[in-house]
């Protein structure tokens, strides 16, 4: 999965003070707020916000997440996410993510979350248009 | 305030790994995290847990939060949290935290938060008796 | 405290889905971050970043934090933030935040940090002329 | 991968208010820190704590991170996470991860993390006899 393979500018982002830890870089939970972060830019420039899906009913549910650490990035560290759709079937996708360092665009880690949508009373439903 | 203020018996909490900071100790926002499960407990004590509180209709919205940092504490650090009433309203009340170090009984921060007591459509209203 | 009284422009940002929580809107302490992200632009500003500062042995360790929430603010919502000094002595400075919608204008929280500057012992030094 | 695969008693925790999100349960993110916990736990059941291992230069460094979803749980909840090795070489360890709700021994999620034992300076280095 090179650069080249994500049709999407990433989203941009700089490492937050409280994201890292003791170990003096960022913690590896803060990546599931990056690409959470990633995936509502993603979903903006489809055409409708996933608040607006929220409202309408259509919950996107984390059923998988993935992610390999490949270098360490610090606070203040500005990076770049790439977000693109893995596979889809009627009523999950599962999404990519590639971050990479702003400055070198060297590989920091690679991702993916794999999203059911559900209703507001947890039934699985067709993803909407937009996905 | 001298821990012997403090009626209650203290909720007790290990610092975790992700709670800390690149500073090397426990980043100030993790104390947010710690009031608020000390508060939990708090009201647990009282006989009606907070969620069962908001799944009648009664949510303790934080008007004001205040922490003052004394000490640093660290990672796998236990620490103790005391927890009293420091002001009641009819619908707000302002609680008051100690937190010490287990081992060494050593004062690392106090705080306080107020909340007022809102329905689901944000409407002030009486706080329930357990408080 | 009137966003006149701020000099320089403010802190945009976005609600993140992971800063909500139950009550279904953002988190009262996601407003540390937010507060801590805004406090990194402004010192950017001042010709040396915190990075640097830390790097070159001067931490700015939180002293005293205090918010106050005016007004709910929901995932995806763009707020400012804009950050001023309020008191400064050799050694600490006290910041000051407003929290705006970025939509509306309207305000919905404001709060302060205090911050010592230590050595990486936790000496108590004289804070860096940029500030 | 049943319980009874599992031969450490499992760590217990109660899902904190602010580790929900505005879909009402947990956020998947919030079991970055409770696997975290548990491993923190089921270390120092192995005689060296992880903290003093750092302490020592052995840092155990999150490599991969993959959680599963199963069934939502929400703030209070009680919860049990079972730990066990899945694979070791000299250099890394894979931990596994079953989380259960305390109340009806339901599957809420599973997942791993693989840990690379490396110096201050980020080179692989052997891990410590307690692993």
């Amino acid at each position: 999965m090179a650069t080249g393979d994500f049709v999407d500018p990433p989203h941009r982002l700089r490492v937050r003070y409280c994201e890292t830890d003791r170990m003096g870089v960022a913690h590896h939970g803060s990546y599931v707020a990056w690409f959470e972060e990633a995936r509502t830019e993603w979903l903006r420039r489809r055409g409708k916000t996933y608040r607006q899906m929220e409202d309408e009913g259509a919950l996107l549910q984390v059923v998988d997440f993935a992610a390999s650490y490949k270098r360490p990035i610090d606070y203040d560290d500005e990076i770049l996410i790439f977000t693109r759709v893995q596979e889809r079937t009627k009523v999950a996708v599962t999404l990519e993510y590639r971050v990479e360092r702003a400055d070198t665009g060297g590989l920091a880690a690679t991702g993916s979350t794999r999203l059911a949508c559900v209703s507001r009373d947890g039934r699985l439903q067709r993803l909407p248009p937009e996905i």
